[in-house]
């Protein structure tokens, strides 16, 4: 494959301010139209325009730095022609730092299928088998779960609605392939992929007007040498950053490994992203192979489960549903400057919880985003103090176990 | 019916600053262990120690001065002993400032028979028949709706709760009699009202440490001479407060025609509480006819469905689910100082509706609040002006039509 064009991003920067002595991991400072961030970060998920139950003013106030919105929801509802008309995402929702939508693909791919979900996500909804057809030409064809119309994603149509929603950072149009697909599918799909990665940048490019960075996607499932080729394929190209996606392997070895593949192949002044992962261990580990930012909807979806995200506790959160907590009158968590860490008790939350009041994700939210936030914050700590061992240090205090 | 008990309340009081020319409506201030707040005013509804999805902070910052939570649904859950144990309700739930609870009587009539609550309230859900029986000495026996046990109320333990729960104004055990009741049914039950008034008298005055004042209720349906008696009740005994409850009649001319006997019968030196009524043009009759605080879970019942309370709606609200507000850029209201009313577009908040986001309701919540209190702030400022005319000049500007 050739691919000629250059494409410069004259709005946006990517700075590598410190290297890790003891694994890949780095510091960085990613600047975008809507300001800069110092890497690693997370990038929240406000998959319908909003974070769940929190309003941006809650997300700024919890300490996020950047959030994220889906290209296939809000293509379905509102629409980007309506975003665009109410000033873009940024205007539309209130939030006025940084952004980035996906491709749309994940969703049609695994919300299609029924599959990709389930095996990336670990037990989410799946809405059914709403994909129709994939068509490397005309892209895929899906059913709106809004109103039954018939939808169609491609390259260039995820770019003009990326554009017209106007994210500040955008990601290339590739294919999801599920954890089951075997070699040869794999491939072709990869290879699908890349090809629609070149139709997104020429589209891309068309309409570039400096205030969008697209990344390209490494694809490649669990086998290194599609990996490893899919990583090229991005370096050859002039994406802005780098995002790694698709299946992340069934089990944790899995996606460590695949990992493990990637430092030295990816670009190394490009802003990589590792799509769709949050866990605290995940995140730690992503950190030490090299990844930049990190996105999942962890914070809510664990929040709606009464799982409160706590430095120290086992596997890194609390279950405040436990009856333990039901007269413990201390607080999440005072460090964080917030009336819902820092001032109802858990014992009140706790209440909260088992009389089904909305309230209690409200608040546990917004705990889980600050707490998500300030661990971003003491990882970058411990990449800046140059102590050698002080990422595994650091792990060791918020998963003792 | 004899009464020799006399009480005191020396942490209380309540005080008319001036009276308004044109009605029997009142300026006051009502004082509090937990503060003192002017009147009228509006108690908002946290039914189970929670406003639905604001917290207590929230509160504040939309103007609320005084909250309400409701003794039978804490008693069945978390149950009285836990929120003594963590402090009393205020600490349990972080609110700070003056707070009611009534006596659970309510609830358990109108969700046991599922007549009373269709009637007041308009068209609630009901919970199933619940009540079991009414019996005058042992008093109401009904099945929780948390796990069916056989839970009971009557006058000594409905204070012994709320002496627990720790509000600073609790309420008088009564029956609520249904609307459809004949004279001769709300008469019995009337008189047992007001025996159980004096039970609870007595039950209060027993444990009283001064940190708890008691409303009497006016019973006695949509019949005149039963309401005076009722009145004339309240006033031979050593109540702090005076409530208007029971069925307020099927209609507005009703309702507005049963206050309309109240002045003059009431004790003119107490606090006078309007049970369960909140809609715009109903405060607006009812602070005419001299009643001081109001309380009514319209605010964020009506967030849920999408109505907006504003000043100058028709009816005074929008609905914002209409898609007249999909493309509208302007804010709810710039004047409350709110980042949910005067920073989120109405188009973005209709989009939340049409999604399904619960931060939706968390934002019109918040908003409906603010404006309630504002509503409370203008018809007080109106009646420190001494104009002849202002509430009815203020009530045409709340509600043009």
């Amino acid at each position: 494959m050739e691919f000629n064009t250059k494409i410069d991003y004259p709005n946006f920067g990517f700075e590598v301010l410190h290297k890790d002595a003891g694994s890949f991991a780095r510091l960085g400072r990613l600047q975008t139209p809507h300001g800069t961030i110092e890497t690693p970060n997370f990038i929240f998920v406000g998959t319908k325009a909003a974070v769940r139950n929190l309003h941006p003013h809650q997300l700024r106030e919890a300490g996020a730095d950047i959030m994220l919105s889906n290209t296939y929801h809000l293509y379905i509802q509102p629409g980007p022609d309506l975003v665009q008309k109410m000033g873009g995402l940024h205007k539309f929702c209130g939030w006025d730092g940084p952004m980035l939508t996906d491709s749309g693909g994940f969703q049609i791919f695994s919300l299609g299928t029924g599959t990709g979900a389930d095996e990336i996500k670990g037990k989410g909804r799946v809405g059914g088998k709403s994909l129709i057809k994939i068509d490397e030409e005309l892209g895929a064809i899906f059913k709106s779960y809004k109103d039954g119309s018939i939808c169609r994603l491609n390259p260039e149509i995820s770019m003009e609605i990326q554009r017209k929603l106007g994210a500040d950072l955008i990601v290339q149009m590739d294919e999801c392939t599920p954890h089951s697909a075997d070699r040869d599918y794999t491939e072709k799909s990869m290879h699908m992929s890349h090809r629609w990665g070149d139709r997104s940048l020429n589209a891309f490019n068309a309409a570039h007007d400096g205030t969008q960075g697209l990344y390209g996607v490494v694809q490649g499932g669990v086998y290194r040498e599609l990996r490893e080729e899919s990583a090229d394929y991005t370096v050859s190209r002039p994406f802005f950053g780098t995002a790694v996606g698709g299946c992340l392997g069934g089990t944790k070895v899995h996606f460590y490994e695949i990992l493990s593949w990637l430092p030295g192949r990816l670009h190394p002044d490009r802003p990589i992203h590792l799509l769709g992962i949050g866990k605290i261990e995940d995140i730690f580990e992503g950190v030490k192979q090299g990844m930049d930012t990190f996105d999942c909807v962890t914070p809510t979806r664990e929040a709606r489960h009464g799982r409160v995200l706590m430095k120290g506790a086992p596997k890194g959160y609390i279950n405040i549903l436990n009856s333990r907590y039901k007269d413990d009158q201390s607080v999440l968590d005072e460090t964080l400057g917030l009336y819902t860490s820092g001032y109802y008790s858990k014992s009140y939350i706790h209440h909260l919880f088992k009389v089904g009041e909305m309230l209690a994700f409200q608040i546990v939210s917004q705990h889980n985003v600050a707490t998500l936030a300030k661990l971003m914050r003491e990882i970058r700590a411990a990449l800046k103090s140059g102590q050698p061992g002080a990422l595994d240090q650091l792990k060791k205090e918020w998963l003792p176990e």
